[in-house]
């Protein structure tokens, strides 16, 4: 495990600093603005939409919510290896410039960040990856080892690495550094925005309200928070929200953060794949402990499914499912979307969403559109 | 039909006047590079890839091109109605301001640039048109009429909806208009592509050497061709290349080209569906007639579906089959690419690729790439 004791504070100077230190390695995404996706969030869902889900009209009493929600894409898809994790492994990497040894899903971050550290990378995968992941970080130069997919066999294995190499281990999540990395996009978000809104015609008032990011480790989340978490310095406040898979408990993060205790194990097969871990302990202190996170918010699969549709067929945007749940939120979760009609009234939101990214093998996402 | 005596002259000249009068309606879609795909296409392919194809180097005795290419992808994808047809709609029906009545492919763009004049729009689809691309044509305001899906089925509908309504027949691209419309993207990536090159650190003597764009119907590629064909304005010579599918006989503009004969009907049922149609007159007349295309290319459906593949995964762009042949040609046709290593030598091509269009049903893809 990385040494946290050299690590900067978790704050959104620290943050302005990792940006400065990692910002050659990274892509600053592009931000993208879609008017057909601002009108369906702007427009209250019919009681024959909602009608069988948890917000049946006739059920709660309600009438559906009318929020007004200008919606700001950061497409972190774009980013280098297709999601944000290049942020957090470059600033992990590039600050303390020893070796590491890491394992799972984030496996092309980490190839590509130690490559351009001359750092030797052991990656361990399950079997059952997605061949482009596999092939993608082969390319990079890292020596990749198999493993079984549960994490009791993955363990065993990154031991037997470790043993053998020397190597040490590098966190996928639960590292301040690696929140640090990962909250540079809200940050770019924040000044990409600013400046479209200055050069654009609107309404001089208009700022970036609120951000929903999807929640798996929480790195991204926790990150974001930080980001936004300066009123003074970024201009006004920014509530920050987390969204998760509700499919069979994937929805950790919403019921630790409305329990008051870290859920510590997951075991979802969600289609939002990368949202399948329980928060860390990191992430959760900022998310949670200190309050940085203004509300936790789950779909269902079948809300991912239609979000994921709506940005490929409409934005022309290849993303994963675990990027579109923000999304998902956003224009099916009623909770949600009572809330912003609430805090936002009349003048509504402008609501950055992140794309946490767009690793999506085709045949994969073939096999989940075919059938229809 | 519309009258085309008051159209203006088939030059560079006209495509800048008519970018002027359109531009307030239409994106400036975004260029892209990608570094993988550079690499890609500049590296010899092997003679594993090429065993078996028309190119199997035992069979030819020829060693595999060395092409050096760099890709500037033109976005069209992401342009309204999600295909650069919006740009000749926008140019007939912004010059002429008249009734028009149209059928066919093409009826998003209609509907929109219909709604956007005022001019109410009847367009006659086939009852197989995908559901996302009838809906975005009713959700424009058009007034969708069906029919069969062969050219007398729908000519009789358009006929029998002319005689009722008194309503103007719109050529989706055999008129001059619409090619001037077409052309905008070319000018407009000369501009992206020379502002990009003198803000970054690249050699002084790079510039846009060459355009390769799909060939349905001719407008786009007649277009681009006006808009390559003046190297004084344009800060010296652009050649320009038609890309189309080989695959039963979708390769009309190729044979015509070098047969000296406009092939005038096509039946195809390439993947690359929009690029099913033969050659138009005014498109033939720019492209065959005054030479301003310099070499007509095919591809086989392997090799578009290979295309399309990457541009999914490395590129995390949404395109529909028929936009990504331009990128075949360039990564897989032999011919091509000895083209380009004797043409372009060791300092290699900036070479443009135009996406034409992301129109594509998610469930069509995963039936295309469930398979695998």
């Amino acid at each position: 495990m990385a040494d946290t004791n050299t690590c900067p504070p978790l704050t959104r100077a620290s943050v302005l600093a990792a940006h400065a230190l990692i910002k050659s390695y990274i892509h600053e995404t592009p931000v993208l603005t879609n008017t057909t996706l601002d009108t369906l969030a702007s427009t209250p869902r019919t009681a024959a939409e909602l009608k069988g889900t948890e917000w049946d009209l006739e059920v709660t009493g309600k009438q559906p919510a009318r929020p007004k929600i200008r919606f700001w894409f950061k497409c972190e898809n774009y980013q280098r290896i297709g999601a944000f994790k290049a942020r957090g492994l470059f600033m992990l990497l590039n600050g303390l410039k020893r070796r590491w040894k890491w394992r799972s899903n984030h496996a092309q971050a980490l190839a590509l960040a130690a490559r351009e550290n001359g750092i030797p990378a052991h990656i361990v995968m399950p079997t059952i990856s997605a061949p482009p992941k596999i092939a993608a970080t082969k390319g990079y130069g890292a020596n990749v080892i198999f493993s079984g997919s549960t994490s009791t066999e993955r363990e065993a294995v990154t031991k037997e690495v470790i043993e053998k190499t020397g190597a040490r281990f590098v966190p996928p999540y639960d590292h301040p550094d690696i929140i640090l990395g990962q909250a540079t996009a809200a940050l770019e978000l924040q000044s990409q925005i600013s400046s479209a809104l200055s050069s654009s015609k609107s309404s001089p008032k208009r700022r970036l309200n609120a951000v929903i990011t999807p929640c798996g480790g929480g790195g991204l989340l926790s990150g974001t928070a930080l980001a936004c978490s300066d009123p003074a310095a970024q201009g006004g406040p920014i509530l920050v929200f987390g969204a998760e898979p509700s499919f069979s408990g994937a929805d950790d993060g919403r019921r630790g953060y409305y329990s008051g205790q870290r859920v510590e194990t997951v075991k979802s097969l969600t289609i939002a794949d990368g949202l399948r871990t329980p928060v860390g302990k990191y992430p959760w202190s900022i998310i949670y402990e200190k309050k940085l996170v203004a509300g936790m918010y789950s779909v269902g699969e079948e809300e991912i499914k239609k979000a994921l549709k709506l940005v490929y067929e409409r934005m022309k945007v290849v993303v994963e499912p675990s990027a579109v749940v923000g999304l998902a939120v956003a224009l099916f979760n009623e909770e949600f979307r009572s809330m912003v009609e609430r805090d936002a009234g009349e003048e509504g939101w402008d609501l950055g969403v992140v794309f946490s990214g767009g690793n999506v093998e085709l045949a994969a996402l073939g096999r989940l559109f075919a059938e229809e």
